[in-house]
């Protein structure tokens, strides 16, 4: 009988290969991918919003989104115009690859320049699941607290991006964004970093100029290791 | 080979014993014990902050708190003068019951009156591993957003009280307090829900006053179900 951690190590091993077998499909239609993470609320459907109305009139651009029960945030960015994809977990607290690959199977991939993946709300579990995506992108909000990358290292090592949403509501939170922004550089030493509002705009040029970049220097098959 | 499936059930099934073990073991010492649970950054600490300041000077109260990386949380609680055992979960998504019984070897449990455990802080993964305390309160916060228990019904579902807290942005925020309480009531008929400001102090009575009546109607061993 085999040991529940080896069947976890399998699981994962699993999810690996999975993982590398959907980036393979994604760069075989030349469709540059994200998987969006964050805790419960941070802002990842507005965050989706915003980069869908910014970058439609360039680029073609689908979702899929990850929720343990409802269709409320797919039905949100489907309303946009773009087509997207419910992934309902069942109850599990992160993505896996199997799951993204059942929705590439649901959308017309070779009609897609950027898929957007937005992850199930939480800061623990998606960390140990890759996607096969070509970036992964997690949002802090300032509601939050300034200290959530020393208490969920795990979650927040390893991302290319941290966006910290709501700085509108900054003056009205005790939150220091040099403490915050130390303890995710500790992390990842060359990580970007894009404060912003979703509701205002703030800051929102800096993000969609930075995912404009990666689209337009985007070569299938030449990315970084998995994630 | 046991299938994965049968294997988590076992561990489901072994917690739950180990869970009434916990039980029985807090009825020995007439110690009455709360499950906090909350996304990160909802405001746990910071209400057990305040509960421990507004009760200490009429129980003796200890803390439990679960994190996944460092002791930040036990630190500010220990800084009250309140006996705090930290449980690093190593990466886990939530307490389990195996995790408190090691901590309350670690507490002079006969001199405590109420124990406080501070979950990891997740709104999927602590609604599978009952812990066996008497009590569990979920800790919503105004900037996550109204349609929170839509979407996260399993953790909703079972609670017994239900804070709102960072009352004090409302106006920042487009939330709908009563969109977001018809949600929680749908899940839960009979929970009690105490929307507040831990900052502001406002709606604090409320709650501690629904405290205060448990402790002193608190009977050992006559509990309902566990959780």
């Amino acid at each position: 009988m085999k040991s529940q951690v080896s069947i976890v190590e399998d699981i994962l091993s699993a999810n690996d290969q999975l993982a590398l077998s959907n980036r393979q499909q994604l760069d075989s239609t030349r469709t540059f991918a994200i998987n969006i993470m964050a805790s419960p609320g941070a802002g990842k459907t507005s965050l989706i919003t915003q980069t869908v109305l910014g970058l439609r009139h360039l680029y073609q651009i689908g979702a899929v989104d990850g929720d343990i029960a409802t269709t409320i945030d797919a039905d949100q960015i489907a309303a946009l115009g773009v087509p997207a994809i419910q992934i309902n977990t069942g109850g599990a607290c992160h993505l896996d690859a199997a799951m993204l690959g059942n929705a590439l199977l649901q959308l017309e991939m070779e009609h897609l320049d950027l898929l957007i993946v937005e992850n199930v709300g939480n800061l623990v579990c998606p960390a140990s699941f890759a996607l096969g995506t070509h970036r992964s992108v997690l949002i802090a909000s300032v509601p939050e607290g300034d200290d959530k990358p020393y208490k969920y290292p795990v979650m927040y090592r390893g991302v290319d991006i941290v966006i910290l949403n709501k700085i509108d509501v900054l003056e009205a939170f005790d939150f220091d964004v040099e403490y915050f922004r130390r303890g995710v550089e500790a992390l990842n030493p060359n990580l970007g970093f894009f404060p912003l509002s979703c509701k205002t705009g703030a800051g929102m040029d800096l993000w969609l100029d930075w995912l404009l970049k990666e689209l337009t220097t985007y070569v299938p098959g030449n990315s970084r290791a998995n994630n």
